[in-house]
Parts: C-alpha cells; sequence; structure tokens
C-alpha cells in the first residue's frame, strides 16, 4: 500500500506570486517553481507546467493579481495583463472566465483597492474550488454503471484543479466507498498524463490503476471490462458539446458502441454560456515537437508534417450525464445547462446586491 | 523532394543466414544484423527487429532452413524448431502457415535434400510477396474513396512484407497516379510503427505525409479530411474479422461512424482458414516496459499494471473490403473467402500432382 501524501500543486502567497507544481516534470521529479511575473505565469500555462481546466481558471486570476503588483492596478495595464493571460490557452473556459470575471469587479473598485481584492478573489476561487471538487464527487458517485472498473483519460485529479479533481475525485470516492474495484488510464499522448500525472496520483490515492496506450482503450472497453468512461472538460457549449483532451471523442464514440455511459465531470465553471455548440469552441493546435517524441528522445526523421491539435469535441449525444457541482445534467442539455446558468447568474445577482 | 531509395528489409544467403534491417532502430539509424542461427532468428521476431506479419512469414520460413543447417535435417529436429519459431508470435497467421507449408513439404522429401529445399521454399516466398504486394496494389488503387487523404496505421510498407507493402503499397501506387493528395499515419504506441517506420517509408517514396498521435485519429475523422481508412492484417478469420494491430478496431468504428470505407489490405496467406471468428484468434499481450515509456526513457513510476495487447479484432461488418492478391473480397466474407481458399487448394493440389 503505497504512503498516501496530500498533493499540493499550487500555494498563493498573497502580494507576491504562486508556488506551483512543475507538472511537467512528474513523476519523476516533484518540483515547485515560484512565480512572481504575469510573463512566467503565461509561459508556464503554455508549456503545461501548469494545466488542467479548473486550476488554469485560478492560476489565471493569481496571473491577475501578480499583474497588478507587476504594472499597477490601472484599467489599462490590468485589462492589457487579463487580455495576455487568457490568450495563453484558448481553449480551457475557466481560463477567461475566472479572468474575466476577477478583472470585471476590480473595476468597479477604487484603483488603490484593486490589488488586495484581486488576490481575495484569487485565494477565494481556490477555496471554492475544494468544495466543487468534493461536490462533483458526491453527486458523480451515485450515478449508475459505477462499478468495477472505470476508465479515464488525461488527467482530472488535484493537479488539474488544484483541490481535489473531478472525474479523479469521482474514481478515489467510488473507491474508497467500495463502489469500483479499479481504475483503468490511458497514456494520453502526446504530452503523456495520464501516464505521468494520473497513475501517480491514483497511486498517492491508493486506488488500483492500470495504465494503458491509448490505442488499446477499443479493445479494453470491447472486453466487457469497463463499465464506464468519466472524463474532464475544457469547455462546454451550451447545448452540451464538450471539448476535452484530444482522443476524448473516440471514447465517447467507442462507448456508446459498446453500450456502457460516457460521463463528463466538470465544474460550472467549464461551461461557455455564450458558445451555441461544439463547433463554435475554439481549438489549440500544438508544436509538432510534441509528437515528434518525448521530452529529449526524438523517434522521427527531421522535419515532418504533424497534426497535434490539444482537443477534439465529443457531441452532446454521446454523453450520458455532465456531473457538476450543481448537480447532474442529464439530457436535453440546452435545458438542463440553461438552468444552472440561470440560477448561478441569480444567485451572482444577488451576492451582488 | 527527399531522394527515394529503395528499401531491402531482407536478403537471404543461402546456405548461412539472413541479413535483415534491425526495424528497432529505424529511423535513426539503419543498421543491418546478420541471423544465423534459430535462436537469433527468434529473438529477432520477439523483440520487433523484424516484424510485419507478411514479412514474418518469409523469416520463419528462412528461420526453418537455418535450422536445418543448425540441427541437421532430422524430422524430429526440424519439428521442434518449426514449433519454437512458429510459437515466437502467436498473433500473425502467415508466420505459422509458412513454416507449417514448409516444413511438411520437407518431411515428404528424403532427408538430404531438405535443407536446399528449404532454402528454395524461403526464396520463392520472398520473390512471390513482390509479385503478392504488385498485385494488392493494383486492386487497391480500383476501390472506391481512393481519393484525397488516406489514413494509415502501425506499418505495411516494404519493411513489414520484406517487398513492396501492402496497405502502404496501395497509397504508394495511389500518389503515383494522382488519385490521391497525402498520407496520414498514425504514431502507433506503444511501439510507433507509425512515427517510426511509416512516415520514414512514405518520405523514401515521396509521397506527402502528416503524423498523428494515435488519440487524434477521432478529430481527423470527424473533421471529413479522410476519404478512406487502409490497413494491413495479422491474421483473417474465415468468416471476415480480422486481428491487426492494437488501435486498428478503434479506427474502425470511427470510419463507420462517419460514413467513410474501412479497408483491409492483406495477402491471402493471412487469412486463417480454420479460424471461424475473431474471438478465436490468440492476442498476444506484451510486456509493460513497452507501455512505461520508450526505449531508454522512462515516464511513470516503478511497479504499475499494464494493460498492452498487441493486436485487436475487427468484427467483419465493420470492413468495407479485403484487399488480397487474387482480388478484392466483398461480404459476406464467409463466401467470398472460402471461395478464395477453395480455389488456392485447387491450385495447390493441381501443383502437387
Amino acid at each position: 500500500m503505497p504512503s498516501k501524501e496530500r498533493i499540493v500543486p499550487i500555494k498563493i502567497l498573497e502580494g507576491q506570486g504562486i508556488k506551483v507544481i512543475d507538472q511537467t516534470l512528474l513523476p519523476n521529479k516533484k518540483h515547485h517553481i515560484f512565480l512572481t511575473d504575469t510573463s512566467s505565469v503565461i509561459e508556464a500555462i503554455q508549456t503545461l507546467r501548469v494545466r488542467g481546466a479548473p486550476l488554469l481558471g485560478i492560476v489565471g486570476a493569481c496571473g491577475l493579481a501578480i499583474a497588478s503588483e507587476e504594472y499597477g492596478p490601472s484599467k489599462q495595464r490590468l485589462r492589457r495583463a487579463a487580455n495576455r493571460l487568457t490568450k495563453s490557452r484558448p481553449t480551457a473556459n475557466n481560463l477567461g472566465l475566472l479572468i474575466s470575471e476577477s478583472l470585471n469587479s476590480a473595476l468597479l473598485l477604487p484603483s488603490k483597492k484593486r490589488s488586495q481584492f484581486l488576490w481575495n478573489f484569487a485565494k477565494e476561487k481556490l477555496q471554492d474550488q475544494k468544495k466543487i471538487d468534493l461536490s462533483i464527487s458526491k453527486f458523480g458517485i451515485t450515478l449508475p454503471h459505477i462499478t468495477g472498473n472505470i476508465l479515464t483519460h488525461c488527467n482530472t485529479g488535484p493537479l488539474a484543479t488544484g483541490a481535489h479533481g473531478t472525474a479523479l475525485a469521482i474514481i478515489e470516492k467510488a473507491w474508497l466507498t467500495g463502489k469500483i474495484e479499479r481504475c483503468y488510464a490511458t497514456e494520453t499522448r502526446p504530452l503523456l498524463q495520464g501516464a505521468r500525472l494520473t497513475i501517480w496520483e491514483l497511486s498517492q490515492m491508493g486506488v488500483p490503476a492500470t495504465l494503458l496506450p491509448d490505442n488499446a482503450s477499443a479493445s479494453l472497453i470491447s472486453s466487457g471490462l469497463i463499465s464506464a468512461v468519466i472524463t474532464g472538460a475544457d469547455r462546454i457549449a451550451n447545448n452540451g458539446d464538450t471539448a476535452n483532451k484530444i482522443g476524448t471523442y473516440g471514447l465517447a464514440v467507442l462507448a456508446k458502441r459498446h453500450n456502457i455511459p460516457f460521463y463528463i465531470a466538470a465544474p460550472t465553471s467549464t461551461i461557455d454560456k455564450h458558445c451555441t455548440s461544439g463547433e463554435r469552441i475554439p481549438i489549440e493546435h500544438r508544436d509538432s515537437s510534441e509528437v515528434e517524441g518525448f521530452q529529449t528522445e526524438r523517434w522521427t526523421t527531421a522535419k515532418i508534417d504533424v497534426y497535434n491539435p490539444a482537443f477534439d469535441v465529443t457531441p452532446k449525444d454521446l454523453i450520458s450525464a455532465i456531473i457538476t457541482e450543481q448537480g447532474v445534467l442529464q439530457a436535453p442539455y440546452q435545458q438542463s445547462i440553461a438552468k444552472v446558468i440561470f440560477e448561478h447568474d441569480m444567485f451572482r445577482e444577488t451576492e451582488n446586491e
């Protein structure tokens, strides 16, 4: 039994910066980096030292607080920093959402109060994430077919949210309550978040885990061993179409063919209420070097053409349910999502009164 | 434009052994190894220094000739060597088929003539493979949807057959005759035959090529860019169910969902006439070390559980056509395959009269 160690992917040091685990070095090295300026935050986001849609939201909010220290809290400076931070990765909804929430609220305040507000906002969002993740896991384990062996993709644990995780928090809770036996995790090429991060997190959690090449998912699902597939999400359109790590769509197609549920677990901050369908979600394409090898190892000849989108879109009809902190959303998603957004906006309005 | 160099994956040196390209070192190093004893042949097969179902058949036949030099041509010795060679990889049909064909014919001869026969048989099979591959490519390009961009998986070029290739020979001919624009090749984890071998072969052939992570196939196919998927096969049951490199089944499911054809290209020696369905095809499971990293690079924590089947089975209903050297087989495969086997057996009987 491996010793359980609580994973702390981010620490906010008010007025100074953030201390984060450099996720590109895991699991071989657990190295923390201290980010104290906006450019370092952007670099860390772009190179995936920090990643995972919910964690990116928090890091984005922290980035804006850091920018207010670095450049001062003028409207123009803050807007410019918010823009740079938002553009650092285009697909994760949480990043832009938390940055704009934070910015808009800060700009309502007198200039000298903004910096303090931005730090408080970021710290609050990190605290909120813990409650959100616990709520997602609580709702998640009530779903049918959370039994036997669960398949997951990419990384959705503490490293992805800064707190307990989304899909992986459900899997952890399902294991702790004796509902499931094992978690199968895809390695998730090209950046191997499954092999490097998820397997490491599962071992920290004490959940029995099996790693498989992405290619082997179809064989595994067709063998009848898997009861359900659960993944996270990077952006959910208001009709339910969901962008998530490349390879997710293929898993959803296979789940459908073999009549097992395909679940998305994500906080409501992942929902883009202005986006009407998956086709409108911006998909980030990343550098060919990611596919030509891994880290220092190169296994292709030089100068090749590469197709390397970081995300794909799973259409709503393949999604059995979307598990959020506000409950389990079911099809038709247009309605169930609208209800959640409406309640969220109402709550925010009441809060601001 | 890269210079075209004819790839020669195997040379038979009668009475001595075989000279083969060590495919595990490609594309960084084109290194030949000289195999002169049975154990070295088996090691090369098991470690995938030589691979590809049709090439494995030829190497198996060569292995038996080598064994006859090493241990002498007695019935018992040859049978024992044939058994060891056949078991070195369980899934490829061609391996066992050519070994047993060669063994059975040799055993009909007086002992002193066997060794010469075994070498001649192996050389003939290598010569035959050239005709077979050319015939497959000729039939292949007549199929509908061989246009625009073709997606392929694993490696099916000269390195896989010892001659021109199967699926990749079709793609080369389709490019040379102006039918297609580009070949997309999956990297094919865990052993990266697509990234290392197929991309290299396509560049030698001068065919425009794009590499993608296996995970990105679903996104690529759903984008509408791909006209057809063509792969090879390791064993075809007599009902049409086909075992091929892990990941093939997933591609076939996606092709079906997006209404593009999924073609298998393979010589008739890949058909196992005694095997009645895909469930009866033995599937080789390989070592976890293949998934824990690549070559010397390790990216997982120690001691993890891994699911690593080398092949999966695509059910016949997902296969649009099977392209063989005897023509294009269509559903119902039970009948079209039976016809090919019947004609083949009739031909063999006439030949032996």
